[in-house]
């Protein structure tokens, strides 16, 4: 692409470095912010610096946290002595987004790979075992994608815990709602089909 | 969404902002700002806004312009003496980056449109016409989308010009490269039987 600018160019370049967005798409948003007053682009482009230089982890979960604790861990109405252990800030939005889990995270910022050089000293797992020796953790509740890497991972993290009276539970796996039975695949049929539910339990959910 | 970070939200709230740009899309980006430096988020928003603030209009082309005229107006070996008249910028990148001009460009900034409430008033078409007025233009290049809109506007500045000593030409419609013939819409089709070339003017491009 030739510009006959070379601001637009960079900020071009600068749009397109962000994952999933080509040269294309990044000319059309940076046209698009050309078009806003000065004040907008200036808000936008404060908003993201500070973002990321005040933003913090939270010392006890590795969430997101605008200060020493996220919203989740300072919040004395959930029940703190329920863990749910996820892999990205991604997966807490999805799950505080369902407005069905009361207590609180643990971010492992992965799961144990081998093959991509991801070993428990990489990952948040010490601090969990901290967390569930000394905060009387009454269940642990692993919302780890369905992978072998995640299962490794629940696996290493079950043994650690196998003399601590912890309650160890993963999320349901399943056909999703609105799936389509037959395009199902066979471990999640054969699942799902092991793992059945007395109809009233269905139902009342 | 529920975030458990006010400077995460706020974030993703500007990001979703931007065309095309949905809340997952915009958690996506603002968490790949996150793992980067914090330098780097920085050089990122500080050339946007810098963009923004520092970008001007073309006085001669309304192209855009890192000052008062833009690359294309500056480059004394550019062909002054034609313009290719666009709608927008981008149509500029688009030509520019084909490497087959070498002359002046024009900035409509739209066409005319009534239903829209665009008239030539709207529009740059006043400087245009001053431009061919004074500056000896020997030929206007009309490169505006085919529609409606864009052949009326090309109609109102032919009508407008009509007693100057100006060729006026827009460029060739037909079948695109790569195009397949069966698919092509018959006024497409229609012309390009009209606007038919000799072979070797054909084979020499």
């Amino acid at each position: 692409m030739q510009f006959s600018s070379g601001l637009l160019e960079s900020a071009v370049n600068e749009f397109a470095k962000l994952p999933g967005i080509g040269k294309k798409t990044a000319l059309r948003l940076v046209l698009h912010l050309l078009r806003q007053e000065p004040g907008t682009v200036s808000r936008f482009s404060e908003t993201i610096d500070r973002m990321r230089k005040e933003i913090c982890f939270c010392k006890r979960c590795f969430n997101v946290a605008d200060g020493d604790f996220c919203a989740v861990c300072a919040n004395s109405h959930r029940q703190q002595h329920t863990i749910c252990v996820v892999e990205t800030i991604r997966d807490v939005i999805a799950i505080e987004s369902t407005q069905q889990y009361n207590g609180t995270y643990h971010v492992l910022g992965g799961v144990i790979s081998p093959l991509d050089g991801v070993g428990p000293d990489q990952l948040n797992i010490g601090s969990l075992l901290h967390r569930v020796e000394h905060e009387r953790t009454e269940e642990l509740i692993f919302a780890l994608n369905p992978t072998i890497q995640g299962d490794t991972t629940i696996y290493y993290i079950q043994k650690k815990l196998q003399d601590r009276p912890v309650r160890i539970t993963t999320i349901a796996r399943g056909i999703a709602f609105g799936g389509e039975l037959e395009y199902a695949d066979e471990l999640t049929l054969g699942r799902s089909l092991q793992n059945r539910l007395p109809v009233e339990k269905y139902m009342s959910r």
